[in-house]
């Protein structure tokens, strides 16, 4: 007892007192007809003597489950994949459920055999996360454990996905820069054939629009997800819009790259110059000088909701469709409002 | 035959072909005894028609496994594990093993719940990955798998662990400096606590005292692995020793922050002082201006060898003791011989 009270009580536990099984446990408690009313009295007593919450019993999803999910990914540097796991496994309950990320490198084949390996060790469900956030093709239908696809959609609208929302990321970068009362705002980004990209823009241009305003230099400036373009970028928006008040990056490395001309020209950063990436890829964004405002994508939340979209669809509450999440700003220093 | 041209031909085309199971294909491909005559020349007649490599089965780990190992990590980022957890599948195999990955966040009673839920999953063996290069605690020795410690080893010299050459890579680090005519070299480095911290250090000063030269600026910089560390202590050493003409960084981040910091004085790289890394973290040594010179951890290499020395522990011949492997230098921009 004195070591119970140390950590959760589970159905183990309980089991053991009862001198049952942890599926016979199960199904005293879940009140299922197979079990002798003898047996069924025993196991509710040491659950009473455990104190064992049955709370617990209803949030977990062991209970003839495995306690084990795959994650499948193909994000070669753990970026997005590493935090939509925590999130999922958090929301799962650590002490309940193992994720395991498997990575298929952007490879089909790889990933099918993934897919088996994890499907032949009986995984309850799968997260499969996308490399970059455009649509990506579907498992298909006639898999034995639900799926939910986090970041990139999948293209059968009967699979249910998750993903960040871009649009709505950019409208918040550019409204925050308004409220810094800056009005000559560019947009410097990555690659056109990206959704994000696209996305991001969108969502900019929108809230430019609203207030009557439009882009600083007279387009978005589309390129690579790269510092070295995001250098090349400002310079030739320098050239041409020298007196830009706001820069709005569509990534953290551009913002890298962004703040580096800057400096470079001897333009300060905000006071000039506000500077707004998107990610928030911690490594790059923290440590910049000045530390970098930023859309944070929000994907352990994603991780979080994945894992609750799974539980319940274990449970046979399937849904599909694509859910968009919410992103957030996130300020540091290379924001401020115009003194 | 002309699909089988397009990939590696595996034991299962043999069996299929011979008509017998894999197991059995294997057992007469190995000249086990429980194989009939007659069977034996079947499956070696069809290992001849698919020209079925030996060394596939020699390397093959699968006859008998599960087919999956588990990777334990405590790596929030994703940057050490991942390369190490494709550098071993590459040597598995990839359409042979699956690497599990599970992430235990630097909790042990999180790894706890980790490692019973691959062991469960009855994975053939496991790579223990630490989010730092110093010592770690053994998992114990009564795991019914073989255990592979790898970046940071186990505290149980009974247990085998792989580790990268850090007083290698500070010996290499000078070294290139010195071979690019530099004598006047500073060394700034993260938390002293750390043990790669010490060892790269250790490494530049021996190499510096074979050259009967001692650090530029009278000691090493020991700070935090950070840009902004980076950048303070390059401040400090100008003010101290304005005539450096080369500054090793322990790390890729560190060395930004040195980068900026000469930029900022219209110091040029790498014509006046040279600057190398270590780690090569891509998105920040080939990113940076003048795309940085660093030592790579090899950690692709690292995950192979993990790997064969886990076939060889699967197949009984287990090692024990601390295995060091070579680092490599990465030569970008960020160095070149004095004109």
């Amino acid at each position: 007892m004195g070591a119970a009270a140390n950590r959760a009580v589970t159905l183990r536990d309980v089991a053991r007192l009862a001198g049952v099984s942890v599926a016979t446990a199960s199904k005293a408690l879940n009140g299922q007809p197979q079990v002798r009313a003898e047996t069924r009295a025993r196991v509710v007593k040491a659950a009473e003597q455990l104190s064992f919450s049955p709370n617990t019993l209803a949030q977990g999803l062991i209970t003839q489950r495995s306690g084990t999910v795959g994650l499948l990914t193909s994000d070669l540097e753990g970026r997005f994949s590493i935090p939509i796991l925590m999130g999922a496994e958090d929301a799962f309950g650590s002490d309940q459920t193992s994720v395991f990320l498997c990575d298929a490198r952007g490879d089909a084949i790889r990933e099918k055999h993934h897919l088996r390996a994890l499907l032949s060790r009986r995984v309850d469900g799968l997260i499969v996360v996308g490399a970059r956030p455009d649509t990506r093709p579907s498992l298909g239908r006639d898999l034995p454990v639900p799926v939910i696809y986090a970041y990139a959609p999948s293209d059968d609208p009967a699979d249910l996905s998750l993903v960040t929302d871009n649009i709505g990321g950019g409208r918040l970068a550019v409204d925050h820069l308004l409220r810094c009362g800056r009005r000559r705002i560019a947009h410097i980004t990555g690659d056109p054939g990206y959704g994000a990209a696209q996305d991001r823009a969108r969502g900019a241009l929108d809230r430019l629009a609203e207030e009557g305003l439009s882009l600083a230099g007279g387009e978005v400036w589309f390129g690579m997800w790269s510092e070295a373009w995001g250098r090349g970028a400002t310079r030739m928006l320098l050239d041409r819009c020298p007196d830009v008040d706001a820069i709005f990056a569509g990534s953290d490395e551009i913002a890298r790259g962004v703040l580096d001309v800057l400096h470079e020209e001897r333009i300060d950063v905000p006071s000039q110059v506000a500077v707004i990436g998107f990610d928030n890829w911690q490594v790059l964004a923290a440590n910049a000088r000045p530390p970098l405002t930023t859309v944070d994508l929000n994907l352990e939340q994603l991780g979080r909701t994945a894992a609750q979209r799974l539980s319940a669809a274990m449970d046979g509450a399937l849904s599909s469709g694509v859910e968009t999440l919410p992103v957030r700003l996130l300020t540091r220093e290379s924001t401020a409002p115009l003194r």
